[in-house]
C-alpha cells in the first residue's frame, strides 16, 4: 500500500512529494533513491505516539514539526544533510480530515525550511492512540559521519544552545507550574525543537563524536562514554541555561537529565577546539564546553571544587 | 533513540544487525549505508497494526514473518534485491519480553531466508494496540527499476501463483468456515505469504509494469491501469486458483477481490510471453496469463462468451 491510495489522502499528501523525483509522485510500492556520487546515505527511523511523545491537545503542524524534527535531528547528530523521507501514520478513530490537513501543513513547512521531501509511506488504522513513524534519509560524503564511538581521553566535551528547556517546558503543560510569559518561549522548545543541522555538518572532520541530547545530557553522554570505552566527566557550573530556564526552580536537575533539547553533544580533540569559537559565530548559535573525556565509564557531574554530585529527590547532594 | 538502547532490546535485536556493517552495531543515531556501485536504492515503508493486520493469536514469528515479507513483496515488485531494514515497534502492555523473543526469532529465519539484516529503528509504547511498521531497504541496477506507469495497450497481465488464498485463509481464522487439513495450507498462505522476488528481479527490463497483489486483484490492476493511463480486461475463466481455493465456496470471488496474496502482476508486451514459459520453468513457479491491456480506463472482467460480468452480494452476475 502507499500513501498515495485514498483519495483524501491523495489530495492532502501529494504535494509533499512533488519536490523529488524518487518519490514516483507517491504511486509506486516504493521510492527508487540514485544516491549523489561519493555520498553514503544515512537513514534513521523514529516514532511518536500520542500521550507519550506528544500531547493530544497539541497542535497538529507542531506535532508534525516535530516528528520531522526529532528525526532531523538524527541526521544533524551523523553530520548528514537532509534529503527526504517516508512517513506511517496509524491514524486514531479521532485522526479527523481537519487534524490531516493541518498536520500536513506542519510537514510542508518544514519541508521548506529544512529542504527535504516526502518520498512514500503508509497510512492504516488503529483502535489506540494516534501512532506515526517517520524514516529519515540523508547524504555525507563517503567516510564522514559522525558517530558516538570515536571520542578519546581527554578530548573535551561540548554542547550547543542550552539545557533543560524543553523538560521545564513539558512540566510546565502538564501544569506543574503556571504557564506565563516567560514560560512560552520553553513549551515552543518542547514543541518544536530545532535540529542542530548546519553545526552537525560543521563538525564533520572536527568532532571525534557526537550524539543529540534527546534521552538527556548525562544519559546521552553516558551513550557516547559507552560507545567509546570511555568515562565523561561534567562541571555542572558549565552547564549552558536560558535566561527563561534560569528563572525555574530545578533548571540545573532539567539540564542533566531532561530530554527533547535535540541540542548537539559532541567531543573535540583539545588542541581543534579553538575552531569551535569561529563556527559558533559563523552559525550564530552557543557553543559551551562542560567537560572532558577521560579514562574508565560511566558519567560523573562535578561542583566548582571539582567534588563529585550526584542528583537526589531534593536536587544536589555530595558523594 | 535507537533499537539497542534498553538492555533487553538489545540483547534481542543487536544480534539481528551483526550481518551488516551499515548498522553500526545499532549504537548510533542511525545507519550509513553505501550503495553498490551503478545501483539505486529501492525504499519503502509499510506498517501493521494488531487487530486490523494481524490477529492477536498469531504466534509473533508469524507476525514478524509477515511485517517482513509485505515490505519484501514491496520490493519484489519492484525487481529489487533485499539489503537491510529498519524497524519500530510500538509495545503494547500485553507485548512482553516471550512475544519479542519469538518475533525476534521470526525475523531472525527469515533475514537468513531472503537475505537482509536490520540496520537500526525505534522502540516505544503505546496504550493502543501493537503496532509495528518496517522500513525496507533494496537495490536494483540504474534503471531498471519496474513501476506501475509503463504498461501499453494490447500488454498482456500475467499473475504468478494462485489467487485468492489469503482471504479463504482469513475468513477461515475468523471462523467463518471450519479450518480442516484443507484450510491449513490456506491459512498459512493468509500468515506467511512469499514474496515473489526471484521473479521480480527476473522481470527487470521483460515486464512493463508490476505491482504486487496487496489490496485484491482488481483494485491492484486499477493501480496499474491508472497509473499507465489505460483500462484492464481480465478473463474471469482463467484467474489461477489452488486445489485447496477451489474446494471453498466463493474461491473466484476471493480471487478477484481478496487481498494478502503478495503473487506479482505484471504486465508484458505479447511478443514476449513467450519468455514467461521458461521463467517459470526456471524459477519453479507458475505464471498464467489472466487478460489484456487496452485503451480506456478501468477494469473489466468478462465471462467465457467475453461478456462484462460483476460481482454481486450473491456471486458473479451479468451487467
Amino acid at each position: 500500500m502507499t500513501l498515495g491510495e485514498f483519495d483524501l489522502i491523495d489530495r492532502i499528501f501529494k504535494p509533499l512529494a512533488a519536490g523529488h523525483s524518487a518519490a514516483l509522485g507517491l504511486v509506486d510500492d516504493a521510492a527508487v533513491l540514485d544516491p549523489p556520487a561519493g555520498c553514503e546515505l544515512v537513514i534513521a527511523k523514529d516514532a511518536m505516539v500520542e500521550s507519550v511523545h506528544f500531547l493530544p491537545d497539541d497542535p497538529p503542524d507542531t506535532i508534525a514539526g516535530k516528528l520531522l524534527r526529532v528525526n532531523l535531528s538524527d541526521l544533524a547528530a551523523m553530520g548528514a544533510d537532509p534529503l527526504g523521507y517516508l512517513l506511517v501514520i496509524a491514524r486514531a478513530r479521532r485522526t479527523d480530515d481537519a487534524f490531516l490537513r493541518s498536520f500536513a501543513k506542519g510537514l510542508a513547512r518544514d519541508q521548506e525550511r529544512f529542504g527535504l521531501t516526502l518520498l512514500g509511506g503508509d497510512t492504516v488504522s488503529t483502535s489506540g492512540p494516534l501512532s506515526l513513524s517517520l524514516t529519515i534519509i540523508g547524504t555525507v560524503p563517503k567516510g564522514t559521519a559522525i558517530r558516538r564511538s570515536g571520542a578519546m581521553a581527554d578530548d573535551q566535551i561540548w554542547v550547543s544552545g542550552t539545557l533543560g528547556d524543553a523538560a521545564i517546558g513539558l512540566r510546565l503543560l502538564n501544569g506543574l507550574a503556571a504557564p506565563d510569559e516567560i514560560g512560552l518561549p520553553l513549551i515552543d522548545r518542547y514543541r518544536t525543537p530545532l535540529p542542530r543541522l548546519a553545526l552537525g555538518q560543521a563538525l564533520r572532520g572536527l568532532a571525534t563524536a557526537a550524539i543529540d541530547v534527546s534521552d538527556g545530557l548525562l544519559a546521552d553522554l553516558g551513550h557516547i562514554a559507552e560507545a567509546s570505552g570511555l568515562a565523561g566527566e561534567i562541571e555542572a557550573a558549565a552547564l549552558p541555561l536560558s535566561a527563561e530556564g534560569k528563572s525555574i526552580p530545578g533548571a540545573r536537575m532539567s539540564a542533566l537529565t531532561g530530554g527533547d533539547d535535540y541540542e548537539l553533544l559532541f567531543t573535540v580533540p583539545s588542541e581543534r577546539a579553538g575552531e569551535l569559537k569561529d563556527l559558533a559565530h559563523e552559525i550564530d548559535l552557543p557553543l559551551t564546553r562542560i567537560g572532558r573525556m577521560s579514562e574508565g565509564s560511566g558519567v560523573t557531574v562535578r561542583d566548582e571544587d571539582g567534588n563529585p554530585i550526584k542528583a537526589g529527590p531534593s536536587g544536589w547532594q555530595h558523594f
